[in-house]
């Protein structure tokens, strides 16, 4: 049998959310002020922004658990968040009232109703990110909200070989900021590609999950291979060393995408987030 | 003999820079002020920001002529400029320094010395424009500086098919704007290609020179295809009608970047520019 609620409030129900977004003048994702208050200029987060639209439209509190934080400056094409709500409305009336109330730099692209056992965080089995560089001698103009800038001239061929050394369940300490919460540092990575398009190379990594600054320093530290100041072989060096001091400097934020969270297909979500 | 300037300055030399820029925050490409005075605040433009750092770099004061002036929120991936001046820099001094002096949304890409029968303008054989549309329920957040956005559902073979009636040299009356000041609107269509790319529909168009707005003018009769609202046969009409109140409504600039001119190869320019 199922849970009543109160006479005159509708049962709740959880919906699932795509939300992308432009991370370039947000302080990252997590919400820093307590629920329900307003953030301080200059520290406005997404999670509270899209909170504050949620809440409008729902006509009560919402509190969202996302897939994945993303650190200050990083976007999102397909950011997942759930919430629970007794607000009545049309997954399509989500998807277009609360990107309404958002600013421009955030919209939600889908919203489907989920089981209520069905948790952002918990049910994804694996993230995905995009790193992108400009390499070439001038800074980016164009599109540099999402580009960050490398002036000496990148081997990616080398990066990709490199990198194939962090394929599989490993300890990635070494790739780790100090401030990094996670209990341990076992994750498994499922997939690393580098690649040149013109002047810009890509680096795509899939794994189950990653850790604080994972991927920022991945990067910072196959740009070193790809200029040529380290051997392709100390990257698989790095990784058995588990020393995080050894590592190149973290990549800044501006090039970071999180492409999304990928969960199993029985959640029956769009394909670009399902297994 | 060359022609010999004062004792002590050196003689005149010509340069081509090739600019890149985001259009979203400029009154477009051409200077409102007059030459040496500031622009007023809201009323920036990219040349007037571009001869400022010239001037700067020069140490005297520097004109530029351009291969195509941009309108408001337009942007360019390589716009072509030239200038002369009696400073004596390396080319990589000058792309550097002026970069350097730019606002972050405009960057010199190259500089090369041209003789001085070289004119951005007049020596360009073509140009060549890209305008992406954003085709989804909801509008854009990452990379919106860059997108337009079309909410109902386009065709864009049938854009495609329809756009083929205006290729060759046509009068392009029906695609003009009242306001555009070319003495004729006898214009050379060399190319023009419609895809689409997951969300992104993108038209590619390349002339010997447009006409104001042409490019707009047309993605905007295109949009009024690709959404049903016309038959694919109504291009060729407007185009044989030569009636701008016709046609559809002019695209926003949002989408649109100039993708640069091309010159004959004894200029000996940079291939992205060069025939």
């Amino acid at each position: 049998m199922e849970e009543q609620s109160a006479a005159d409030v509708p049962p709740s129900r959880r919906y699932a959310l795509g939300v992308e977004y432009d991370g370039s003048e947000f302080s990252g994702w997590q919400r820093l002020s307590k629920h329900g208050e307003s953030e301080r200029p200059g520290e406005e987060t997404i999670q509270g922004a899209l909170e504050l639209a949620l809440s409008f439209v729902a006509g009560h509190p919402v509190e969202t658990v996302c897939a994945g934080r993303t650190d200050a400056g990083v976007h999102a094409s397909c950011q997942v968040v759930h919430f629970d709500t007794h607000a009545v409305r049309e997954t399509r009336g989500w998807m277009l009232g609360v990107t309404s109330r958002l600013p421009p730099s955030v919209c939600v692209r889908w919203c489907r109703p989920v089981p209520s056992d069905f948790n952002a965080r918990f049910s994804a089995r694996a993230r995905r990110y995009r790193y992108s560089i400009l390499n070439r001698a001038v800074r980016p103009a164009l599109g540099r909200q999402t580009l960050s800038w490398e002036r000496r001239p990148l081997d990616a061929d080398a990066m990709h070989r490199a990198a194939q050394a962090l394929l599989g369940e490993n300890d990635f300490s070494a790739f780790r900021t100090v401030h990094c919460q996670a209990p341990h540092a076992r994750r498994e990575l499922q997939e690393i590609v580098v690649r040149r398009d013109g002047e810009i190379v890509e680096v795509e990594v899939q794994a189950n999950a990653f850790l604080h600054h994972m991927v920022r320093n991945i990067v910072g530290s196959l740009l070193m291979v790809g200029s040529g100041e380290r051997p392709e072989a100390w990257i698989a060096e790095l990784l058995a060393g588990r020393d995080r001091t050894l590592a190149g400097p973290t990549a800044p934020p501006d090039g970071l995408v999180f492409l999304g969270p990928r969960y199993p297909a029985e959640w029956d979500l769009p394909a670009e987030v399902s297994l």
